[in-house]
C-alpha cells in the first residue's frame, strides 16, 4: 500500500490522508489500521483534559515544546466540541501553528466531536494508533469538559492530566469533580492568579475523598476477557503541579513528571496491561460485528423483520425475540 | 412477580426497588425490564439539558408543577455528575422535595453518572421505561453539561429542551454550541437578567447556522435495521422561550410548547418511529450479547487465549485473529 509506505517514510501529506480516512471510518481507514497494527504500541499517549478557561491549549503547546527539546516527535490530537459552529478546529490549528510551525516533528490534528456520537473514543484511538505507527513518540490528546465522552477519551491515554485554574466558579469546579478520579497528574495552571492556594487546597481535599484510579477495562463484553492471573496495581502518587503556561513556568517539571509516569507504567507492567486491554477491546468489537453479520446472513429472508414487528406490536419482549431468532437460526 | 405487581399498583417503595435494580443492571433489573416491556411506549420523555448556572433544576421543578396542574403523573430523572464527591444526588432530592413533596404523583430519582461509563444512556433508558410502565405520563430527564454523554441521553427523549441563561461566559456558550442541534425547544432562563436580548440574539444566529436535528438512529449495528419505507421527517420549528423559573414566569407557555411537540410527534409518525428505534436498539444489543456468549462457549478450550496472545505478540492483526477464530468455530 503506497500511501502507508509514504506515511512510514514520514510523508506528512500521506499521514494527513490516512488520518482523514480513519477519522471518517472509511473502508480504507479500517484497512490502514489493520495494516499499521504491527507498528503500534510504542507511543506514549498523554491525555489532557479540563474545563474551558483553564489555559489548557497553551499548556499543551508548552508541553509539546518541552518534549521537542528532548528530541521526541510529538503529535497533538485536539478534540474540539465547538467546531461545527465556530470553526474552532480550523482556527485552533492556525493559532497553535504560530508556536510550533515549521517543526517537521510536530503534527497537530484537530477533530470535531460533532457527528461522532458514541464513536469518538474509537475514532480517537484510531487516530492515535496512526500517529504511533508513523513514529511519533508522544501523542497528546486534548479534550474539553468533563462529560462522559471526555472521561472515555481520557481513558485511552497512558497518562492523564487534569487541568484546573484559580478563580473559576464553584459550579464549574463541581462539574469537574468526576474527572479528578482519572487524573495521574493534577495541574493548577494560571498559578500567578490570586486564589491559587485555595484552588490547590480544594483539589487536595477532593483528592483525599477520591478513590484510587480505577483501571478496569471497558470491555465490550466481559465474556471476551483474556483469562490469566490478575496483575496488581502499584500505587502511583497523584501529585499537583503548578504552572503558568503563558510564561512556560513549571512546564519543564510537568514534562518530567509525565516521563516519570511513563517509567512507572513500564516498571509496574501496567503499560503492557493497557496495551492488552486496547487490543482485546479491538478484537471484541470486530468479533461482535462479524458474528452479527454472519448471523443475519444465515436467517431466512424476512424472518428478522417478522420478529421485530412482533416486538413492536408488544407480542414479544426483546428477550423473547432474541431467543426466537437464535433458535430459528440454530 | 410480586414486586412488579406492587409497582403496577402504584407502590412507591416497590418502584424504588425496581429502579435500583435497573440502575445497577442486576439480573432482577434486566428481568423486570423484559417483564414490563409490554406496558412501555406511552410516557412522554422530555430531556432538559444545559450548563450549570442556567437554573435548570428550578425550571424542571416548575415544569413538573405545570404538568401536575394538568393532572399528569410526573417522574424526574436527575443525572448528577457531581454526586460522588459532593453527595449532590442525595442533597438534590431533598432540595427538590420542598416544592413537590407530599405529591403522590411525582417521583424524583437522582442518578450519579459516575461508574456508569459507556452505560449511562442505557441505564437511563431502563429507568425511564420503568417509570413509563408504572404509569407516569411525563418523564423529565435532566442532564448537566454538553459532553457526548449528555447528547446521547438527550437523544433518549421525545422532546429535548436546551436551557441557556444570559451572562454566562463566552467559553461556556461556545462549549454548548454542539448541543443546540439536538434542541426541540430553546429556553432562555433567568430572562430578567441584563443581557437577555444579546443571549437570545446569539442563540438565534447559532440556530440559523445549525443543521436540522438529525434523527438518525444510533444503531448498535447497521445490519440490524428493520427494512421498510423511509419515513419523511416533517419540520418542527425550533422556538426560543423566555422564562424566569424562580418566579414561574413563562413556564406555563413552555409546558404548552412541550405538549405541542408531543402532538406533532404523534401526528407526523415520529413518535412511533422513535419507539421502533428504541426497541430495535434493545433487540440488537441483546442479540449481540447472546451471539458472543454462544460463540465463546463453542470455542475449544484455550483457543481464544491462544489467538489473543498472538495478537499481543503482533503476529496477528485483530482482523486476522477474528478470521481465524470464526474459521475455527465454523
Amino acid at each position: 500500500m503506497t500511501l502507508l509506505d509514504s506515511l512510514r517514510r514520514g510523508d506528512r501529506l500521506a499521514l494527513a490522508r490516512v488520518l482523514t480516512h480513519v477519522e471518517n471510518d472509511t473502508p480504507e481507514g479500517r484497512a490502514a489500521l489493520q495494516e499499521l497494527f504491527r507498528q503500534t504500541g510504542r507511543a506514549h499517549l498523554v491525555g489532557v483534559t479540563g474545563a474551558p478557561g483553564t489555559g489548557k491549549s497553551s499548556l499543551v503547546n508548552q508541553l509539546a515544546l518541552q518534549f521537542r527539546m528532548a528530541k521526541a516527535r510529538v503529535a497533538i490530537i485536539a478534540i474540539d466540541p465547538t467546531s461545527p459552529f465556530t470553526g474552532g478546529a480550523v482556527l485552533g490549528d492556525r493559532v497553535r501553528m504560530k508556536d510550533l510551525s515549521g517543526d517537521e516533528d510536530v503534527f497537530i490534528r484537530s477533530m470535531a466531536s460533532r457527528g461522532a456520537l458514541g464513536g469518538l473514543a474509537r475514532t480517537t484511538s484510531g487516530v492515535a494508533q496512526v500517529f504511533d505507527a508513523a513514529g511519533y513518540d508522544t501523542v497528546i490528546i486534548e479534550t474539553v469538559g468533563a462529560g462522559q465522552g471526555e472521561v472515555e477519551i481520557a481513558r485511552l491515554a497512558h497518562t492523564t492530566l487534569v487541568v484546573e485554574a484559580p478563580g473559576l466558579g464553584d459550579d464549574i469546579q463541581a462539574i469537574k469533580a468526576g474527572i479528578l478520579e482519572i487524573a495521574d497528574v493534577l495541574v493548577v495552571n494560571k498559578a500567578d492568579l490570586p486564589g491559587v492556594d485555595n484552588a490547590e487546597k480544594a483539589l487536595r481535599s477532593m483528592l483525599e475523598l477520591a478513590h484510587p484510579r480505577s483501571r478496569e477495562l471497558l470491555h465490550h463484553s466481559e465474556l471476551l476477557k483474556i483469562d490469566g492471573p490478575e496483575q496488581m496495581e502499584e500505587a502511583w502518587p497523584v501529585t499537583i503541579v503548578r504552572t503558568v503556561a503563558t510564561r512556560g513556568d513549571g512546564v519543564e517539571g510537568l514534562a518530567q513528571k509525565i516521563r516519570e509516569h511513563a517509567a512507572y507504567l513500564h516498571a509496574s507492567g501496567n503499560w503492557t496491561r493497557r496495551e492488552e486491554e486496547r487490543v482485546t477491546a479491538d478484537v471484541s468489537a470486530l468479533l461482535e460485528n462479524s458474528l452479527v453479520a454472519q448471523f443475519r446472513a444465515g436467517l431466512p429472508e424476512g424472518r428478522y423483520n417478522e420478529v421485530m414487528r412482533q416486538v413492536l406490536g408488544k407480542q414479544l419482549s426483546p428477550k423473547e425475540a432474541v431467543a426466537l431468532l437464535i433458535d430459528h437460526a440454530g
